[in-house]
């Protein structure tokens, strides 16, 4: 059996009786953590930019904007949520994969389900499918596929989108195997974008794409048998060696949506420990902060590569520079959006301690550990070592903080509304008749 | 200077003035190529599927679809211009990299132009642009690229439609960067999906992307400094070695669409050697072709890589199988669309013949030439070799044959339509003071 026909025979025999009780909950927080990311990001420049070309080539407006009155087409509303909930970084993680495994996937069963009627148990079901199948495949190629340049939530998100509105389509599974085909043909996204506005390009360009899949081969448009498995698809061409028993091994069995992890800052989530570490090292200094004379941040490599960035131009930069991070948290405590805005990144304050930050590669440390290692103008030198972040598996972040994520993000992105029918709605969604009714809850009247 | 920053040096700088008449020339041809294989694409089954889905989301019908009375937005008419005029493989080939160079381009700066007012001068300017930057791109990272499993057309050809439409936008250096960035975001599209209706969904997607790109640019979306040869850049994501001198050497001073090459047949271009020496073969057999017990096609092993299709399942899978190809020529003569129909695939005389073709490696053969080796059932044996296949750049069509070819597409795909006006109007779209126009002449009443 081929590697593309398991999963769509997996995607399209699955029922929802087969989907254990952790796995639906776990699947709700990710939505509850959507719906905010998104409403944070809706007024984000990037965000308003794609908003302003996107609505001039909009169909009808069948489905609507987070965060907004407007409503567009399926295929532009898709993008444009997908985009807003992922702008900042601030949305769920796939620990395994950093895939942001629901930006992608959430915003296009949302407009499919205020197109037609759908409850909200298919809908959780569908989601749940979608990124069973996104991280599978990204687990096949990790981590070679983003250590090269992929932005993996963007290549893989496609996939996992046109999974779940094939799901929701009621899709056969050939029809999920040429679904699969269309996305493959779409499969983009570079890590060189990320700190830029163009990154969101890609990230809303794979929840318009595997929609624009599924709907492609619910008309009857064909593709190739292997898609992902192929000598010429999508695995073997983005890695050099795939593990396609990664995607095969314990189907129905194990979920990937157990180790999402949602994100405590709005920032790369390599760098939660970071802000942990430079957290407890504020609560340790006092009012000594501006004595530091010198901080060495000292992790696996993979920080430095990806958070080198001692002179973060924009908020956007800074979202991956562990200089700013460290700063900032030392400065103000732990780091909201603010602490992430062009103002913040400004700050002649932010701007002299980011200068005294330097990075240190240490290989032996496991990857999300974060040592940090502090000199103060008199000499006296502090330690400290996260070895488990929060919002990280191991240290999860409640239903309730959650929630109050959810409250802040709204509050930032659309102080008009109030969250709490929304949050509500969420929580009770397996046994919501119609699930596209929550996007109402979800916009400003 | 980066490799980003001369690229749009140079298409923010060029004059009209600059363009030497023979690469004018060679720019209308191409269009007559594209207007000619657009108007036979415009019934596919595949264009009919993508048409289907997609008039579903257009905004107001502002630009035309070829071959057709139908008009969507200026994306979605990109999108479904560029996949028509691709779909059966018949569109020109940049010699160096066997980019479609045209398909992502032109349907972009013709949708403009029904948009504005732009002068036939301004629109061939811009696609000679496009195409210098396209196959530029994809000179730097050939062989490999291709070879590796992307589908070069689509990949390129998503920066090619952006600094297209980024010209005629009159796009500074600056934002050209950010066009860049945002269709480096887009740069998808697998060699796995060539013989599938999924191909059409990454040429398409390139034309639309680059468009989209270049209209997020203008209006303020930023991107990476460096999306082609940065460190998690296009060229080294896609690439292990690109050379970017590639890119950069003799910019403004050779031309690449000088290498562009019109199709004689309408199948993969690799197999026009292959046509021309089957062809000779049936001159010398006569009625003796159904004698023919064994014949064996030798070539550089990339041809079998690409054509070594014994059972083509669909006329699509047709176009990219060396065995059919043998067969429908030494049966029919030179091969049009309809000898890789469906029915041609199906038909028993093929079916038979095709049986009987085998490939064999000669790496010491150049790419382009092909041998063939034939025996009859009474033991009489034939060799042919063609080493200049016709449609070749030593053998190129001429204009006269060029504007034949467009004849016949239309007849198949619009035989509604007259195609001497637009025939004239390419030809002397350098006087026209609305390219835009030429669109009317394209479709039906």
């Amino acid at each position: 059996m081929t590697v593309s026909a398991a999963l769509t025979d997996f995607v399209a025999a699955s029922r929802w009786e087969d989907i254990p009780a952790p796995v639906r909950h776990e699947a709700k927080r990710a939505l509850l953590s959507y719906f905010g990311t998104a409403l944070g990001g809706s007024r984000d420049i990037a965000i308003q930019h794609l908003q302003q070309v996107l609505s001039r080539f909009s169909g009808p407006a069948e489905a609507g904007v987070i965060g907004h009155q407007l409503r567009l087409d399926m295929l532009n509303a898709a993008f444009l949520n997908a985009a807003a909930s992922n702008v900042f970084d601030f949305d769920d993680t796939h620990d395994p994969t950093i895939i942001h495994p629901t930006a992608p996937i959430a915003p296009v069963l949302f407009a499919l389900a205020e197109q037609r009627p759908v409850s909200g148990r298919d809908l959780l079901h569908a989601f749940i499918l979608g990124v069973e199948i996104e991280c599978r495949i990204g687990n096949a190629i990790s981590p070679e596929h983003y250590a090269r340049g992929w932005h993996i939530t963007s290549t893989c998100g496609v996939f996992g989108a046109a999974m779940a509105a094939g799901k929701l389509l009621d899709l056969d599974a050939r029809h999920l195997v040429w679904a699969l085909g269309s996305a493959s043909s779409q499969a983009s996204g570079l890590v060189e974008t990320l700190g830029t506005m163009a990154k969101s390009v890609g990230v809303g360009g794979a929840a318009r794409g595997g929609l624009f899949a599924a709907l492609l081969a619910e008309q009857g448009l064909a593709g190739p048998d292997e898609p992902i498995a192929g000598m010429r698809g999508f695995a073997r061409v983005s890695a050099s060696s795939p593990d396609f028993s990664r995607i095969m091994q314990g189907l129905g069995e194990s979920w990937e949506i157990l180790a999402n992890m949602v994100k405590p800052y709005p920032c790369g989530v390599v760098l939660n420990a970071v802000i942990d570490a430079a957290m407890a090292l504020r609560d340790r200094l006092g009012a000594s902060v501006p004595d530091l004379a010198y901080i060495e941040v000292v992790a696996h490599p993979l920080l430095r590569q990806r958070t080198d960035r001692p002179v973060p131009l924009s908020g956007r930069e800074a979202q991956v520079s562990a200089h700013h991070a460290v700063a900032v948290t030392l400065l103000h405590g732990l780091p909201g959006l603010d602490q992430f805005s062009d103002a913040w990144v400004d700050r002649e304050d932010v701007i002299a301690l980011r200068g005294r930050v330097h990075l240190a590669d240490d290989a032996a440390l496991p990857v999300g550990t974060a040592r940090l290692f502090a000199r103060t103008n008199d000499g006296r030198v502090f330690r400290v070592e996260i070895a488990e972040a929060r919002g990280s598996r191991s240290r999860p972040l409640s239903d309730a903080e959650i929630e109050e994520k959810l409250r802040q993000l709204c509050q930032h992105g659309c102080p008009g509304l109030d969250p709490s029918p929304l949050i509500d709605a969420v929580w009770s969604l397996d046994d919501a008749a119609d699930a596209g009714a929550l996007m109402r809850l979800a916009r400003p009247r």
